[in-house]
């Protein structure tokens, strides 16, 4: 068969520019197909929670989890590593315990909530009053639960895309203030979890002056059935917490620098830090796992064009990260091309959604072709969240996507002891990456700009 | 229709005789189906867990316990209340904590097995050395694991019939001893567990004069994980369990006199004490629910001709309750038509096995009649088991049955904190109390004998 020296000026073209349409979608696929069966992302992961384990910030974990960040990197052949250090306040956990003292005693599993005020030494003892929703609460007027316990149990549905955390998550977020505005001098909720362990779930709680703590649903279910034989009850609650108003952080950083248009940036990333009774696997190990895998998977075919720029934020549980790396790279975000978290587990990715802009451009089609084998719908839908350690950014108008991970079994674990390495479905997890790396590769190697308008239909 | 002289006097022999075959098979069909709607066994179960908790022998929770079942007994309209006081050796928790020290310093998530020597003050910390099956431990020579802390890494399989638990249950109850020949200064195992979460699982193990404690599933691959690393791992656990060589206990009975032949008596229970985290929920209040349920509903339709006896053994976990209870009735065993205990959990049952002689009398015929709807097979093996606390009357001649219960589940939350009231599926409970009854019924109101020769074929 004769060759038209169209089609072999046409070849030429293509082996110049690499980023061409074809190309990017061989290549897109090509990088998913490795990452399929590659296992970097769970050997971070593996590394995270084995070698540093639990990492809250402003404690020595923490310190140990900043070191291993920058010797990962290093050890992986980033390049320009950084460790941008900020201050961030920090709450830390104490002892704690809490039981029922009467009628009928029995000791409680309980874990402080994050900003919880401690107890005085000794502990408090008060008659508890259960309220079966949070807005049951709430309509109690000023002064009615003067020297209480107040108890909420409401409990959180299972959903897919996570909403329910959204929505009953307030009664951890700013319930401990209710209740102290209404004169509660202690606060428990039922844990903002799906599971029915005995392993209560922590988290950041609004300060309200008052400790404050999440009951095991099993524990929170039998303060109902106390409650309910209509004798006073009294528990006993002990906790000596305490808070860093300004505690060491670091956002860590590492690149894959760009060959041809070093100073346009990709950024992505997950949180390095953890919360405390687990060992940060889900939350988030496998958000830096699966960001520095695809990254380095989205490199290896040769050096994209673009720079992909992989963080792990230092203090997203307890807040600061965010507005930290905004305010020192507010200056470069105009080059930032598009920004990304993981920060959602290990579940499989089911739907993504990026900026309407980049929708019509070759190099999202080439993504969306990689797409279809994953499983993964592209979402009709604008991207919504970003990620708490990217909102800084996007709120100075930089791009951003949404990977959006099924969240079904996400708060089993989150925020609990239960929140380990054996809970990660390695092939979910390589599944992510491919997204991931797919995605980063057909943004790094062309010209796609996420903050064009949209073309109109 | 004309009824014919002969049915008549058939007829009237059915009126003076209920337990005849045809009555007996509707008698307990009738039982069989109030128990499915029944809400006995539940409250029962609600009530022990919620009004007592946790209750291990030797503490003054046991002695809450002893209260509510004699409470329980009276408030059902039991007569014959019997308080039975032995003593048995009780082991103590006190606290407890285990970590990596070294190099990679991570909490681990430990409870402490019963019988275990407590560690100095201030704890031992030593290096670990981890064998991924209890047979390469047993295969070190003695003095090979002089100064180290043995790890037993070995993982128990999910079976229905629970028989996993025999077979790797051993590292448990003989692995301490075992490590301490060959010179360890301290033991730790898997927990002899199903589940993946983070609560590890107690249990009786041999003293070994060395400190012993059950890992978490996710600590144990921990372990595993940082071993693999090939550096010395270093771990600190300190222990302050303390024994009481005389605890009191109580066997606590509560009859349903028969109205014909009182001294003829079938003995069934559960074992009312449990291990510490959890509030032996389905370990084993389920139980004592069960039979206990069962017991008032056969009674229902009218007082049966032989005596029905329930017992709340009182130191099953720790041992002791068997002994004494055929100590305090040698003289009686006799007279004891059939034995059983339920202490399986709260699954339904799948499988019964009655002794042979009773095979082929109208009225296992009658209860055998009732078990299809429940779906519940009749077992061709003899029964092999009873129960930890009927061993005593079975050694001395007391026939006994097999109600297997469905264990798949059983050993997620099996002596652990999750063993909890939530756990339990009240159609499963109401399930087991079905079969339960039907059988009380049945013989009950016959003259059946299980010590009889069985027919020959």
């Amino acid at each position: 068969m004769r060759i038209l020296p169209q089609l072999a000026f046409a070849a030429a073209i293509l082996a110049a520019f690499p980023a061409l349409a074809q190309d990017l979608a061989a290549g897109a696929a090509a990088v998913r197909d490795k990452a399929l069966t590659d296992t970097l992302a769970w050997d971070i992961t593996e590394s995270l929670t084995s070698e540093v384990g639990a990492r809250m910030v402003g404690s020595p974990a923490m310190e140990r989890a900043r070191d291993w960040g920058v010797a990962k990197f290093k050890e992986l052949g980033f390049e320009n590593i950084k460790v941008e250090a900020f201050t961030t306040p920090a709450w830390s956990r104490g002892a704690e315990s809490a039981e029922v003292v009467g009628p009928w005693p029995q000791k409680l599993a309980i874990i402080g909530l994050g900003n919880s005020a401690p107890t005085p030494a000794g502990g408090i003892t008060a008659p508890i009053v259960v309220f079966k929703t949070y807005q049951a609460m709430l309509d109690q007027p000023p002064g009615a639960l003067t020297g209480k316990i107040a108890v909420v149990t409401q409990a959180m549905g299972r959903t897919q895309d996570g909403s329910s955390y959204g929505a009953v998550g307030v009664q951890r977020r700013a319930g401990a203030a209710e209740a102290a505005k209404r004169g509660a001098v202690g606060y428990l909720i039922r844990s903002i979890s799906t599971d029915d362990t005995r392993l209560p779930h922590t988290g950041g709680g609004a300060a309200g002056g008052i400790p404050a703590a999440a009951l095991s649903p099993p524990d929170a279910e039998l303060l109902e059935h106390l409650a309910a034989r209509g004798k006073p009850v009294s528990v006993k609650l002990e906790m000596a917490s305490s808070s860093n108003p300004a505690a060491p952080a670091w956002n860590i950083s590492g690149e894959i620098r760009g060959k041809e248009k070093p100073d346009e940036v990709i950024v992505i990333g997950g949180h390095l830090d953890s919360w405390d009774p687990g060992t940060g696997a889900i939350d988030d190990a496998a958000g830096i796992a699966i960001t520095t895998a695809a990254a380095k998977l989205a490199a290896q075919p040769g050096k994209p064009r673009r720079t992909i720029r992989v963080v792990m934020w230092g203090s997203e549980e307890q807040g600061g990260s965010s507005g930290a790396f905004a305010a020192a790279h507010k200056e470069a975000v105009g080059k930032m091309i598009v920004a990304g978290e993981s920060d959602g587990g290990a579940g499989r990715i089911w739907s993504v959604s990026v900026p309407a802009a980049g929708a019509g451009h070759p190099a999202m089609k080439a993504f969306y072709g990689t797409l279809p084998k994953l499983k993964v719908a592209v979402s009709r839908a604008a991207p919504a969240s970003g990620g708490a350690d990217i909102a800084g950014i996007i709120g100075l108008g930089v791009p951003f996507v949404d990977f959006n991970q099924d969240m079904s079994r996400y708060f089993d674990l989150h925020h609990s002891a239960d929140d380990t390495l054996d809970k990660i479905d390695p092939d979910e997890l390589s599944q992510n990456v491919a997204v991931w790396a797919a995605f980063l590769y057909t943004v790094a190697n062309s010209d796609i700009d996420f903050r064009a308008k949209p073309a109109q239909p």
